[in-house]
């Protein structure tokens, strides 16, 4: 039998001319070509205008991206999106690369500050080219004009216990809403870690596929859980989602090749996007934690889903995503212990959403 | 109150030759510096000969390590030590770059000639150099002479799963033992993942201190359970130390900051010497598994016992490792799960001794 089961590295039939070619050094050493060019020149680089998406469809489950950018064009759309996550992440490496040998307290404050100062340079990005635009930020709540269609989904700073502990990975996640859809996402990642950090970027956009470094990337084609490599989260607060939680991390550990827990969530996603794991679900992620993640999941040829099996949006309570084949198999356990939960009166209503925010669901 | 939570990045008073300033860039590019060199030259260059460990001590737990390296100069054996590792690591670095869309029955061919041909590589350098030394490879069992002191323990690819699937990170271990003791230990990891892949390189020799990339490195002072970051592996066996940690994860995941999964112990031990964990536990790993890392976390200012808290040795079928400080607030609830499964009849005599092989315990 033909499986495919980590093809990230082989789904290069299309470059972006940003990164035409395979390469193990860093995005870093491209960010002074984006840093140089001109604005026109930067969109005419960018990747995912051109493109098509060639994904796997898994049609038991909604499309949970927008069905376009809407009237701004993909590419203007991801170059800002990119601008303003890698500016947040200079502000994330800065930080990175201080001394960490400082007060319990003085350890708060670098995390606060970090956290704020890369939020308030990724607003400044945004606002700069969308002045119009609604922003819903970790930090900052919620800014701008309500009556737009585009709503900012950033979070300056996901996996904040690993930045405190220089545990790899965490990351910079800027995700954006057509109405309410994911319509282009920018996340990121810090990997390596000391002595060796560096970052690996993922974007998408609807409709335009998903690129790691500028390189196109797909989900992995296991179709098997117990081939299957998972990873999950759980949340800072301990009821009895965290305890199903819990209870389906052993379950799926017992039958699959392994659940991982690194603790950030969208790079849970990207690594989902990136085939080198098969599924990532959790409960109570907020918006900005999963808008980003959830569209480079989808256009990677992955499905996202409720962990009922419900159709997702960013302001739901629960997330599954996958590589799309194993997805039914997958809710086979999850769904029904998801279900429990409501059972009981376990909150899933939306949360987040900014009032009179107008959404297409 | 002034906790030192992270203080890798600080912990630089001494620095090894090889690596003399903090750099972000990856230890590949010393690779060629090395080769360059003759044998003598390199082993100058060495770090760990002339350095005093300055190491934190918790009495009510004895040292791992070896007293001393033996007739052997520590210099001479980290060096081979890592010259083997590296060798065994180039031929990873090379399976790591090969595209991955190949059938299953191709994967885990790759996965099983990337083990054999690391193990094969490794062997060699360790022959050409010690040929009266006795070496215990997880591919090819006992080889060698059994009257020699020195026991080389190689785990060519620790992490077989996370490198089937392009998940960061996975490592080559050499640990040397002398008298049944780990007294030379060397670990490459494999960071970063799909497009960013990097290798960071841990050193120790008993009573030598610790080193990533060169560079001395120190475990974390974090003093509470409630502020430490954890991680745990489980084996492929799905027993009742299975269950019992699987229940310790759930507990841990509760009190602290959070418990990793990250699936490879080598790995796992390295980062407890880094100081971006404060401790990792596991049953049932292999000598392979444990002989290098055990060293590097103690010659970094760690603790290391069985999970009951007894005496630790490489033979043994489970361990703790810590920053130190945290090694009893974690045996306060990790010994008495690890005592309730003694005393349920299961098996925690020592494993993979060579008959006849001398010891010092």
């Amino acid at each position: 039998m033909s499986i495919v089961l980590f093809s990230a590295a082989a789904a290069t039939t299309k470059l972006c001319p940003l990164f035409p070619t395979y390469s193990k050094i860093s995005p870093c050493h491209h960010r002074p070509i984006l840093r140089n060019l001109s604005l026109k020149s930067r969109t005419q680089l960018l990747c995912s205008n051109s493109l098509k998406s060639e994904i796997y469809t898994n049609d038991k489950f909604s499309k949970v991206g927008a069905l376009s950018t809407g009237p701004i064009q993909p590419a203007h759309l991801i170059q800002v999106a990119t601008i303003a996550a890698q500016t947040g992440a200079q502000v994330v490496m800065d930080a990175v690369n201080k001394p960490r040998n400082i007060t319990y307290k003085g350890l708060t404050d670098l995390v606060t500050e970090t956290d704020k100062m890369s939020e308030a340079a990724i607003l400044e990005v945004v606002k700069k080219n969308f002045e119009d635009h609604l922003i819903l930020g970790e930090e900052g709540g919620v800014i701008g004009e309500v009556a737009s269609d585009y709503l900012w989904c950033i979070d300056p700073l996901d996996g904040t216990t690993n930045f405190a502990h220089g545990y790899p990975s965490f990351a910079v996640s800027v995700g954006v809403l057509y109405r309410g859809k994911p319509t282009a996402a920018t996340v990121v990642e810090f990997v390596g870690g000391p002595m060796c950090w560096n970052t690996r970027i993922f974007t998408a956009t609807a409709g335009g596929g998903a690129f790691c470094n500028g390189q196109r990337i797909q989900v992995s084609a296991t179709d098997q859980v117990e081939r299957s490599l998972l990873v999950t989260g759980f949340g800072y607060e301990h009821d009895e989602a965290w305890a199903t939680n819990i209870e389906l991390f052993k379950e799926f550990t017992d039958v699959s090749r392994g659940v991982r827990r690194l603790g950030a969530a969208a790079v849970d996603m990207c690594h989902v996007a990136l085939g080198i794991v098969e599924a990532y679900w959790e409960y109570r992620l907020k918006p900005w934690d999963m808008a980003a993640g959830v569209l480079i999941v989808e256009e990677a040829g992955g499905t996202v889903s409720l962990m009922d099996g419900g159709k997702f949006s960013v302001f739901d309570r629960s997330v599954l995503v996958s590589n799309g084949v194993l997805h039914e198999k997958l809710l086979e356990r999850i769904g029904p212990a998801t279900e429990e939960l409501k059972s009981k009166g376990i909150d899933f209503s939306l949360w987040y959403k900014p009032e009179d925010y107008r959404t297409d669901f």
